[in-house]
Parts: structure tokens; C-alpha cells; sequence
């Protein structure tokens, strides 16, 4: 298959990996209410985590610190990072979260494309 | 660096790999007018790109094939495919395009997760 695409609508969380065939990354839609949060503290073995604040605002605690999330925010975690995502107490957060290997990629943009 | 922040908050394209010190990706957050596209085809060597609509309308042009986009619509593409991405004639396009190393993920989710 060349291309694959799905329209993500909404939802408390999407996982994109096997809907769009993905190979070099996994792709979660997530929505939370106000208040809301994941319910536990992560890190990843190999995975680097891009996370995309589409809209509302939120929280993600990284090794004890916290960082603040609002709209057009992008956050990258390291592998080890240990990390947990808020909701604000009084706005809703959708965000996107990117996990790719951390190191993997070779060339991008002009060094990866054939004109 | 256990986490890097950036905030963006428009333009016509602003690539994050640099910004953010990621490893595992490029991405480019785009803006394209109406009527406008990317001024030619390309393929990639090893790169597979995942495209998010953030908002507006266009179509990406896939070996060919025209695929109708808009906000909230993913669409995953394979190195080897020839595409351009073009805005609505009447509506400019907000779109990240996001380019990671085809087959490099390997455990995600529960399988890479420390908990």
C-alpha cells in the first residue's frame, strides 16, 4: 500500500499504529477532561515521545518538574524521562503523542528526498 | 536534556528536528494559502511520512491518485511513493508532516513501556 488514511473524529484516545499501517512510529489522538490525568508515572525502554497540545491546556510532570501546556505547544521527552500528563483543573486538553526509537533516524528532508 | 519545549505559532514552516534535539524524527508544521501547493513531486529513500490536517483543506496527489484532506484526517505514505500536497482552491491548509525511518520502530506502548 503507498498511502493508507483515517479520520480521526474524537475520542478519549485513538491509537494509530495498526489503523494507518505505521512502521517507524506510534501515534496516539488523546482527549481528557478537566482534571483529568493518566493515571500513572511512565518512562519508555527506547522511545522518544513528541507529544502536540491541539487545544485546551494541561501539565506534564518530567523527572519532578512540571512543565506547562497550552495550545501550539510541542513537548519532546526523552527515553528515561520519567513523566506524567495533567489536564488543567479547569480546561479540557487534546493532545497528540508521537513515540519513534530514539536514534533512528538517518537523513531527513533533503538528505532522505528524491526530487 | 530530559525534555526540550517549543511553542509555535504559525508560518509557513517551521521544522522542529533541531528545535526540539529529536532523534527519532523531523517534523515540519506547515501553512499553505489557498490555491497554493508544494512546487513539486517527491519520494523518500527511507523515510515514511505521516501527515496530520490541523485545519482547513487540500489533497495530496499519491502516485496519481488525489487524496481529499481536511482537518483531522491522517494520512500515512510510504518512502517510494511520489506525492504533492496541494491547498483547497478556496481554503488554505494547516498541516505537520511528520518523517520517521521506515521498519524502525520496534516495541511501543506496553512493550516499551516502564511503569
Amino acid at each position: 500500500m503507498n498511502y493508507t488514511k483515517v479520520t480521526v473524529k474524537g475520542g478519549a484516545r485513538t491509537e494509530l499504529h495498526d489503523m494507518l499501517s505505521l512502521t517507524g512510529a506510534e501515534i496516539s489522538v488523546n482527549e481528557m477532561p478537566a482534571g483529568g490525568c493518566v493515571p500513572f508515572v511512565h518512562a519508555h525502554k527506547q522511545n522518544e515521545e513528541i507529544y502536540l497540545i491541539l487545544s485546551g491546556k494541561g501539565s506534564m510532570i518530567v523527572d519532578g518538574e512540571t512543565v506547562a501546556l497550552e495550545a501550539g505547544d510541542w513537548l519532546r521527552v526523552s527515553p528515561a524521562a520519567k513523566r506524567q500528563m495533567f489536564a488543567a483543573p479547569d480546561t479540557g486538553v487534546k493532545y497528540i503523542c508521537i513515540q519513534v526509537k530514539a536514534g533512528s533516524l538517518g537523513g531527513y528532508s533533503a538528505t532522505d528526498a528524491l526530487i
